[in-house]
């Protein structure tokens, strides 16, 4: 890192922070910020409140120039008209980078966009870069900073967000974490007047906490340095990103959101396509994708292998993957055979591989066939649609403890085992839940992340995901032939 | 009900049960089952086992005609080539009705076609209707009968699912009770050599017990009786159905599963627009359409409201709304100036209606908006995207216990009031969880769930549903006028 780029260590590992707006009044913004900032003991907090003599505790200044030390990061949570004052006072204090939450700028229409022009010009002059304004602030889990109001603790991962919605970015990380992805780094990047999108992606690209870099964009400010760092960057690290606005009204909303041009939807996705960056429709798509990333080999070409528990899931499976463009396999005589030799002979003979009603003592079939498939040639990837991994509350009831214990064990290790044929073949397998009991038991679910399996609920979702990790490779193939 | 459908009495409510093919082995079909059966203490139940005295502790029988008493469904779980002659022992004993769970027939090829043929002429000579062959079984909430192997308890309720895969079935019951929503009556049709899916429908259309009527359909024996049934029916009482086998690879596999003709897509489509059927896409669009009709009423058109916390969240919804061809409601200017009136300055002014980043004080604000919006005669539906009936979970840390008790006091009372107004404007209000983890709380769930609040996940799939309930709306309007 260059001493142009210490700004970064300010952002995201400062040794202090000052809290400009720091409030006693529960619920409010600068509360809900102090007490996040208060979580680490990793580095000095000051809260700065002119009419409190302390907040949440501690000793509250009256401006941020009062406080005594030094102050690396400065976050700014008063009303907007106050905000460029406020940005001087941190000038004259030496504070290196800030991040402005307020809103009432750029977004609101020219009398705000000359306040932000202020604002850009105070700090500009004083050498201090900054997240905003209208933002609802950025974390970082490895120093343990979060200057977020209404988040919970974030769990930590090699899964960075860069959001151009605090509050998308907030849904991405409740619906990622529930799924047991973890983040590293996270900022709401609000109006960018100083700080652009394209800083956060050129900073997270060297990152080496972070594998896979996600985004909510609705529009970009600079749209050739993007694919040029997105260029550089898909071919070692993954970005998934939501682009919104694509639509007549929906463009309209982003111009009030965060005063940028949502731009044309097709150009969009032909840049983003030139450049190797995953394109998903919402942020259920976008953790789909990357549970699938970050535990799962990219498959070679499209050609799917499907194993069901009941016909039924196959004739659903085999439509999704034809309607998301993918091919269902056809098996090889030799995988035939295997199937002939593991199943009950009224097995569909064929793919999909309905394996026609096992009973619950026939569960071990399950594995037998999948070996079967996942060393097919013709297969690339396969979707898994059946009672694998199964707890105690499934069992129960109709084995005794003895028999679960011993029924577990065998799961547990053909699960390791399943992991392990994912590596060594190089083919993506997929897990779509057989009923929602299954998964929905925090028993079951935490065997999968433990195995680095994910689970989808439809074959619909997992399909799309497909879809996604073939063109992807498809991509990287050709950009590596390429060089 | 006329004595030729006697049969509809004997198979979902009957005094007594056979079930022949009852296993004490943990983890069988026969064992399943048996559990399922001795759920209920309301009939008598028959074990039959050749070679075990008792099954379950109860006295087992050779063979049904041994039984003392009169039994009016048996259940039968045999292998196939047994089915026939423990059908004639049915017809011998006089028993009433029979569910053939046992696979290996039709679906299997010309041989299985041959057995069940010789099957249907047994049973139909001895005057028995049966579901299946092929079948994974049945169940009524109401009477309390479940033959049913694999499946847990069953949340009653007012929904019936007919399916053409029991395991799709077992996917729709557990992904509906997850979300709140129960059950009057299921079945899995299985081959349908004798009773049709169209039969159930006749039925279930009659049925007190059903409000809703759901099924997963592959391919219709009598296509023209359907949709006369269907025409009739949806008047009344809504149907949602799944059709699958719409692609090349799924409908070869609809051949080897249930052994019918998945038919022409285009086809099935144009006939169910006809009919009034609401067709979704898969378990998870079935489920949400599901619960609004349960507890939403129709929207007059699809000019949809959209209030957002956020306006990244206005914006993704705005375009969902419109890639689902609905449209962004324009508002009325009494309600910019109701809205004027309790927002903050830097609200967005429009539809949709963004809030902009209220802090937690002033979360009431999204129940003064909601009002001004349900008001509005340019709206005719709303989706909901902000942080309303928040829990303890959300809400402690950042208020102490007593202002925790006022704030959750004052939500209750809003979402009643929030009910009443859907009720008196007759326009539904869907709500889109802004984060996973408000929704994910049970104590906010079953809030939702006791004030019949339906709550989706994303944008696309509430938009979704509004598409589906405003398309109902129109085809009834256009019946009722044509009437």
């Amino acid at each position: 890192m260059t001493a142009r780029d210490n700004h970064w260590k300010h952002l995201f590992a400062p040794d202090s922070v000052a809290l400009i707006g720091a409030s006693n009044t529960r619920g409010s913004w600068g509360y809900g910020i102090m007490r996040h900032l208060l979580a680490s003991a990793k580095r000095k907090i000051y809260p700065v409140n002119p009419t409190a003599s302390e907040v949440l505790g501690i000793p509250a200044y009256e401006s941020v120039v009062n406080i005594p030390d030094e102050v690396d990061l400065a976050v700014i949570a008063v009303s907007a008209p106050k905000v460029p004052q406020v940005m001087q006072q941190c000038v004259q204090k030496g504070v290196k980078a800030a991040v402005v939450v307020s809103g009432g700028f750029a977004e609101t229409g020219e009398q705000g966009g000359k306040l932000e022009s202020e604002l850009v010009k105070i700090a500009r002059e004083g050498g201090i870069r900054f997240i905003g304004p209208n933002t609802m602030g950025h974390a970082d889990t490895s120093s343990q900073l979060c200057t977020l109001a209404w988040v919970g603790e974030i769990t930590p991962g090699p899964v960075a967000l860069i959001s151009q919605s605090g509050n998308m970015g907030h849904r991405i990380l409740h619906n990622g974490m529930s799924l047991g992805i973890g983040f590293s780094k996270f900022v709401s990047a609000g109006n960018e007047a100083d700080l652009h999108l394209e800083d956060y992606l050129e900073y997270l690209a060297q990152d080496e906490k972070t594998r896979v870099i996600t985004a909510y964009i609705e529009g970009l400010r600079e749209g050739r340095r993007f694919l040029q760092l997105a260029r550089e960057t898909t071919v070692n690290k993954p970005i998934v990103a939501i682009k919104s606005g694509g639509t007549k009204e929906s463009a309209r909303a982003v111009r009030s959101h965060t005063a940028t041009l949502a731009g044309s939807d097709a150009v969009y996705e032909a840049a983003f396509r030139q450049a190797g960056v995953i394109r998903v429709d919402d942020d259920d798509d976008l953790c789909d994708v990357v549970t699938a990333l970050l535990y799962q080999p990219l498959p070679r070409t499209s050609r799917i292998g499907i194993l069901t528990i009941g016909g039924g899931l196959g004739v659903v499976a085999a439509e999704a993957v034809e309607r998301e463009g993918l091919e269902v396999a056809h098996l090889t005589p030799a995988t035939i055979e295997k199937l002939d030799a593991c199943l009950p002979p009224r097995w569909s003979h064929g793919n999909p591989v309905d394996m026609a009603g096992l009973s619950m003592v026939e569960y071990p079939k399950i594995f037998s066939s999948l070996w079967a498939l996942i060393e097919d040639e013709n297969v690339d990837a396969i979707l898994l649609q059946a009672p694998v991994g199964l707890g105690t509350r499934q069992l129960s009831g109709m084995f005794n403890r003895e028999e679960i214990r011993a029924f577990q064990g065998r799961e547990k290790s053909n699960l390791s085992l399943l992991r392990q044929r994912i590596r060594e073949f190089g083919k993506p397998v997929l897990l779509v839940k057989p009923a929602v009991e299954f998964a929905s038991d925090p028993e079951v679910s935490s065997l999968f992340r433990r195995e680095g399996l994910p689970v989808y609920s439809t074959p619909r979702r997992a399909s799309r995901v497909l879809n996604h990790l073939a063109w992807y490779r498809r991509y990287l193939d050709a950009t590596r032939k390429n060089c």
